[in-house]
């Protein structure tokens, strides 16, 4: 069974070309995807065409590509137009996480496709049950969350809201793997998803232990980038856990789960710095202050990097341990 | 200034000689000082040289010796009796995390060494200001913390406790960067450290989620794997909020707060593996099986794994921004 020939008939809409949208149709188009984009922003188109290219090529030289990226680049059609979605089995939203912005998206596809289309949406901040009020026949939506650049990761997260049917998320979850993926299925909607989630637990005892005066931004990105960083590709955390020895971890738990923050509320500062406009790289300002060159720096760093993770991941596959538990 | 020069006539003790004993003598070993190995148990000495020769090998192809293997190991001199250490300026402690077998080691060291020698312990689980107790002249007395395989990994974490002088604690910190670490500083004692800390805010919403039939160990490790694995060895925590955008994070920050896990203590699942002796890789049963295949096959999956992520990191060495805050 050719992964090729059941991706070519089938075309996918992808609605929102920012950065997100932008990697997940080279994502798609790398699968053999045709793919319908809708620019519901004509600022979206604007960039568009340039970051596609770009993107197409960090692909090529990366070896992910069979064609050349020209080749692709003739399997999208890019519309403002959403009736160009009426033959697609998967629209994938990728606009901004404003729900009443989401609303209007889903209106708009569900007017034009049949009730059977698998509708998803990327968000990482909005619960799935939630965005699935907004849309007609709520049992074939669900979330499908990729990881930034979508064309060279291997996670991404399916995600079922309360109304969701699962043999659509089954569908999806197959299809991934012919995307090159490592999926995830949740089969009920939890806030945050995984990684996130997880995430979320790490930046709120972290910037607890700054707030305390305990430590700084710049240590803590040490501790993560230096020690956590050096396994966390290979072993991901409970495999840590195994390879370290349970005893010792249970021990270190039971000590420190007391100790840990369980704080509500984001701290002072960081509510002030994002008022001040301090956006982040974008901005030149952010928790950490850039120059112009040192966030393209960055930014063409980020890109090489990862590619070397990418493919170091890549030489280390499948952890040798069987029946994880639960 | 040659470090060799300054490292080659500073002899530094080690007691334990246990895993991370082995790796922290080879680290110490090949910035150039010589080692005074202290074996608290002669079980411990049994396997130290073949580990010891291995770990030196290992060094040796990653291409951090600069001299031949045995070349280091005759610098070192292995003893059960503590008065070999009366010449070192810092006694570094690697046994296990028992208060009492730690206080009768401390109470040989200082028996021999003289009242301005370093003493410092790689614990990870008991705070420093608690083992400083147990130690005579206890302003000498700090954490060195390493991340195992010691001489493979930049990070050092560096923790005073209540008594400690801090002017010891930057002597180590200047020293470390001898050792080709990027040592943190923590100038107050801090139950589990930055790293463990972190990491044990993930561990108590990952199992969370876990005990609540919203995921799976697998799907947590593969998030951590694919997903964060992907970014943090570039960009560490902080520096990723800054990339991806902080108003994003403030909105998702300010909605996941109220959701994350507080317990104060370990899921029972948890409990009983500890329990039913599962102790993890080693005895082939942890939260997931090996067979003695899939656990040595994984360990030199680590090895291998971790010399790449090392020589990866280096290879992206200076993130470009400036000024961290606070």
């Amino acid at each position: 069974m050719s992964s090729d020939l059941q991706t070519e008939n089938l075309p996918i809409g992808v609605v929102g070309l920012g950065l997100m949208g932008t990697s997940i149709i080279v994502s798609l188009l790398a699968a053999g995807h045709p793919v319908i984009a809708i620019a519901p922003l004509p600022a979206d188109e604007a960039g568009f065409e340039s970051r596609l290219m770009a993107q197409l090529e960090a692909c090529r030289e990366a070896g992910i590509l069979t064609r050349e990226p020209n080749d692709y680049r003739a399997m999208i059609s890019i519309s403002e137009d959403y009736t160009a979605l009426r033959n697609c089995t998967l629209v994938q939203e990728c606009v901004i996480e404003k729900v009443a912005v989401k609303a209007q998206v889903y209106q708009q596809i569900t007017a034009v496709v049949g009730a059977e289309t698998v509708i998803s949406s990327n968000t990482s901040a909005i619960p799935i049950t939630e965005l699935q009020q907004l849309v007609a026949c709520p049992e074939r939506f669900l979330g499908i969350h990729w990881a930034e650049p979508a064309f060279a990761t291997r996670f991404l997260e399916i995600t079922c809201g309360e109304k969701t049917n699962p043999r659509h998320a089954q569908v999806i979850y197959n299809m991934a793997h012919l995307w090159g993926k490592e999926p995830t299925l949740i089969k009920k909607d939890i806030r945050g998803f995984i990684t996130n989630r997880l995430m979320y637990a790490v930046y709120r005892e972290a910037l607890f232990l700054v707030g305390q005066g305990l430590t700084t931004l710049a240590d803590a990105d040490k501790a993560f980038r230096y020690d956590a960083g050096s396994w966390m590709t290979l072993m991901g955390l409970f495999k840590r856990m195994d390879y370290e020895g349970l005893e010792d971890h249970l021990q270190t738990l039971n000590s420190l789960f007391p100790q840990l923050s369980n704080a509500a509320e984001v701290p002072e500062p960081m509510q002030e710095m994002v008022e001040r406009h301090a956006r982040g790289t974008q901005s030149r300002q952010g928790l950490y202050s850039y120059t112009a060159e040192s966030a393209s720096a960055w930014e063409r760093s980020f890109a090489e990097f990862n590619k070397a993770i990418f493919h170091l991941a890549r030489r280390y596959p499948g952890a040798p341990a069987v029946n994880p538990l639960p």
